[in-house]
């Protein structure tokens, strides 16, 4: 009853790490572990991390990742993170054409989503400090660049929102499930939606709606039933309520009318 | 040279709003307008909010948000967000199948993002309190449900990642363009990247690599071009050099051999 889908590669195959380069607000360490454990992953690596205090905001902010995602940290040079690490730097700001490549060409989550399961080697997912992100020369020895679509207006996300958003996008190479059912397997089945549509012809005729007006408030009927996905408890529920509607016991079992 | 998508429905249609109901943490409002700048989002609704001290952490945290989406911010009662809006209340824990509908069926935020361009009617994204979000008795009252696939193991976002998630898979019902280049119209043309295949099998013939794995080292790099979609800056410096390697006018400038 889990949201499978395959895992990327094979089975030995690590999830990328997250490396974040100079953060300087512990909270954001934070906010960015409990998303890593939300999403599934579990190497963080810290270049010129703040204090990490265990009783401070770093800690208040991991939730469940305070017991081993943040404990569990790395704290690393930025030269070994580039020297050991296949490295895609994110930025807000990419360049706009190849005039200069240490912003350009860029990929954004989702298309590395497509791409990364087929990389056999250590990824690293690489966030910048707060404020000013990533520095050029910083970036200029990254293997990739990935970039979040978002408001021309306004495309610099907090770090721990962007981070957040590549995490969800890239989840399906950390998860093999997810915490949600499987919505589809549980639609109701054909031959009840057919009982139920079956039921609401029969309440049409029963109120003795205009003739030439039933098949058109059939397909009405079915169209939205059809779009709500309902499952077999809703629409078990519809038919017997329409049911009851066409035979209206309440009115036949006594001898009052209305 | 921008990354165009056609706007969801008519122009006069709104963007959904965003609902936060009973917040604690002035800091979550401010990181959750911050997001909705960043995808577009305006109008922000605040069902028992903290107080938004315009010195304290919601403004600290709401980045250029402070200056529209937090003062323009509208408190609402409970009882008039349900009436006026067409409610998706979002949760970290749907059930997990048709006994109970209080949060069954659910959407994920991509599926919303497929579907509700067609709804014209004001919707309003619902997202609970920090630690327990939404109570059952205000889901119970919501239209739809909608659920961040996850970690099954801790699935429970923080609540401002929570709406940056959803949020950022909702951008195109906002915004008509992001900040992203299109990188498509810039890969090299194939006139280009066949000129540099060339240079490359120059370069083979000239340093006498072996007649019978000539064919196989031009494939190898053809493919290797292929996956990285090249700019047309990137082919033109590589066939340069590919050419300056062919033809070492070093060694036949002067009379030296190195």
């Amino acid at each position: 009853m889990t949201d499978d889908f395959p895992r990327a590669g094979a089975d030995a195959r690590e999830p990328p790490a997250v490396a974040v380069v100079g953060a300087e607000t512990p909270g954001n360490v934070g906010t960015i572990a409990r998303s890593m454990k939300n999403f599934g992953f579990e190497s963080l690596l810290l270049v010129d991390p703040p204090p990490l205090d265990p009783d401070g905001e770093a800690y208040g902010y991991a939730g469940q990742a305070r017991e081993d995602v943040l404990p569990n940290a790395t704290e690393i040079a930025f030269d070994q993170l580039v020297t050991e690490y296949h490295t895609i730097g994110c930025t807000a700001v990419p360049n706009e054409d190849d005039r200069s490549h240490v912003r350009y060409p860029f990929s954004t989550p989702a298309e590395l989503a497509e791409r990364l399961p087929t990389v056999d080697a250590s990824t690293a997912l690489v966030f910048g400090r707060e404020r000013v992100g990533l520095h050029n020369d910083e970036l200029e020895r990254m293997d990739e660049v990935c970039a979040i679509p978002a408001n021309p207006a306004y495309p610099v996300l907090n770090l721990g929102q962007a981070a957040t958003v590549t995490l969800y996008e890239l989840r399906e190479l950390a998860l093999e499930t997810t915490q949600l059912p499987d919505v589809e397997r549980t639609r109701a089945p054909e031959p009840a939606i057919e009982r139920c549509v079956e039921r609401w012809q029969a309440l049409l005729a029963a109120i003795n709606h205009p003739d030439e007006k039933r098949a058109k408030a059939t397909r009405l009927f079915r169209r939205v039933l059809g779009r709500a996905d309902p499952t077999e408890r809703e629409v078990r529920t519809l038919t017997g309520i329409l049911r009851r509607a066409t035979e209206r016991p309440d009115l036949r079992d006594g001898d009052g009318e209305p």
